[in-house]
Order: C-alpha cells, then sequence, then structure tokens
C-alpha cells in the first residue's frame, strides 16, 4: 500500500460479495464518502496531485465520478463536466458506444461540454477493466480536449484495465494488484 | 428574483423544450456546473446558510443531487450520504416507494446511512411535484434524522411541489412562481 490514504480508503470501503452478480465482489464506497474527514482528504489528494496543471474543467462518469469530480471541482474552483450513460442528457450532445463481456454500452457528453483545446481531469471512483474509461477518453479526444489525467479512487489492477488507457496518465489512490 | 445569484443561475440553465417527454419544458443545469466560479458560490451559498446549524451529514439525492451535495459536503467537512434508485445500493438497506403520475417509484438508502438523531441537510437540484424528495424525507425520518433543511437549486414552484413537504423547512435558491 503505497500511502496512509490508501490504506485509510482501504480499510473503509466494504466488500459485498456477489453484487451485482454472482461472483463479483463489489467494492462499495459509501462508507467513503460518509467520513467528512476522508472524503475531504481525498478531495485534497486529486487536487495536490494537478493544482499546477492548469486544469480547465473537471469530467465526471455517472454516477459516482459526479461524486468526486463535483467536490474536486469545488476545491479548484473550475466547472465540472458529466458523462452520462445514454438518454440522460437532454442537450446537443457526442457519444461513443463500447464493448462490455455481452453486449454493447455507450457514454454521451453535451457537445459543449468541454471546449477544443481544455484541459481536462477525467475521474471516476473505479477503474475495472477499463471500458467506460476507454470511451470517456475517446469522447473527450473526439472534443478536442487535452486529457492531463484519469484518475481512480479504486483500480483493480488484476483486470488489467489499464491497458485500454494506453497513452493516457492514469493515477489511482488505492491499486488493488 | 430574490438575488443576485438566483438571477446568475436562472440566466445560466438552459431551457430544453420536450424533454424528457413532450410538453415538457427541462431545465438543463449542466451549464451551471461547467461554470466553476457559479458553482462555487452556489455551493458557499447553501454552506452559510447552515454553517452554525451543527449538520452532520449531507444527503443527496441521485443523481444531481449527488453533484451539489458532495460539493458541499466537501466545504462543511462533513460525510455524503446516497439516497438512490432501486437496486442500486449494495448494503443492507431501506426504501419508500412512492405514486407517480402513472405509476409508483422507490427511493432507497443504506441502513447505516444515516444514524439516529443526526442533523441532516437533504439537496437536490430541482422541486417539481416533490414525490421523490417527500419520499426521501420519509427514509431520514424512518432512519431517525432530523432534518435541518431540504434545499434545492431550483423550484418549480408553480407546480406546488412543497406542499407535499409540509412541516419541512424548504429552501430553494430560484423559485420559479
Amino acid at each position: 500500500m503505497k500511502n496512509a490514504l490508501a490504506e485509510r480508503v482501504a480499510n473503509t470501503v466494504r466488500n459485498i460479495p456477489d453484487f451485482p452478480k454472482p461472483g463479483i465482489q463489489f467494492k462499495d464506497i459509501t462508507p467513503v464518502l460518509q467520513d467528512g474527514s476522508l472524503f475531504r482528504s481525498i478531495t485534497h489528494y486529486f487536487a495536490e496531485r494537478v493544482v499546477d496543471r492548469e486544469i480547465t474543467k473537471i469530467v465526471g462518469i455517472e454516477s459516482r465520478g459526479f461524486i468526486f469530480g463535483a467536490a474536486l471541482a469545488h476545491e479548484l474552483g473550475i466547472g465540472l463536466t458529466l458523462i452520462r450513460k445514454p438518454n440522460k442528457l437532454p442537450f446537443e450532445k457526442i457519444g461513443v458506444d463500447y464493448e462490455l463481456e455481452y453486449g454493447t454500452d455507450r457514454v454521451e457528453m453535451h457537445a459543449d461540454g468541454v471546449g477544443n483545446g481544455e484541459r481536462v481531469l477525467l475521474i471516476d471512483d473505479l477503474l475495472a477493466t477499463g471500458g467506460t474509461a476507454a470511451a470517456a477518453c475517446d469522447l473527450l479526444n473526439q472534443a478536442g480536449a487535452e486529457i492531463v489525467e484519469v484518475a481512480f479512487l479504486i483500480e483493480l489492477g488484476f483486470l488489467e484495465g489499464r491497458n485500454k488507457l494506453e497513452g493516457q496518465h492514469v493515477h489511482s489512490l488505492w491499486n488493488i494488484e
């Protein structure tokens, strides 16, 4: 475990066996959010990493990425853009389809969510197989954004989702190898 | 318009006709979130209202309530609890069903989301007919929480959703009467 904060997260996250389906051990982060001191420390941690990087927008992935993204955007005093599941965003938008183990899924972003040349930090709670994050990066590239960092609270390193994010600067607070 | 901040919000929110269905004029708040200065001012506004009220938990309603709730929790240095749509939360939970115009819906919260006697601020982006917010209040009452304030960015006052929240301290930043 690389640092004390990661250890606090690891000790607070709740493991839920067989959710949402048999064989998956779900990482329940709600105890982390409910601990105000820990939640604040996490936001400071992510903010400190990029405070000198001239980030212009935080981009959060639905829906737990909204939570860390919102706190981080507030801390840095910059805007938050949402990447959502299909048919949630009401305005003109762009989308990327991606493969799941069975079937396909899609992420969408408003066409004005990120401007050409903006420097963004993309954030979500969990990096698993990396499909959603990779699709989100495609979306941001389509919009002409520069992705400064792709940040996660937790990385399931053994799933090697990082391989789908080749060329990106990927950082996870707690990497489960 | 009661204050300058409400006016900024009103000028920034985007009206989307016929979304998600014909006849509904959707209030798209994404331009508000994307404006870092405005987003920060909104969070400060909500925080200042309750800074002396000994709030112990912010409770956000899925999913845009997570965004304002997370920033507010971070600002106040307290925890965030999530009220979600059915089957999203993985741990032991409590739930409340409520009536929609056609059919029913349900909100859920982890059983340990809010402790007995906790002083909470419940937040969401929009008060419309009030069904979801009223169900969320029922949930919090079940958990034994004291609801100090129910806060919204926008209130569609003409829908009179406030009537469903009788006995609560309801506050909206921008009330469209």
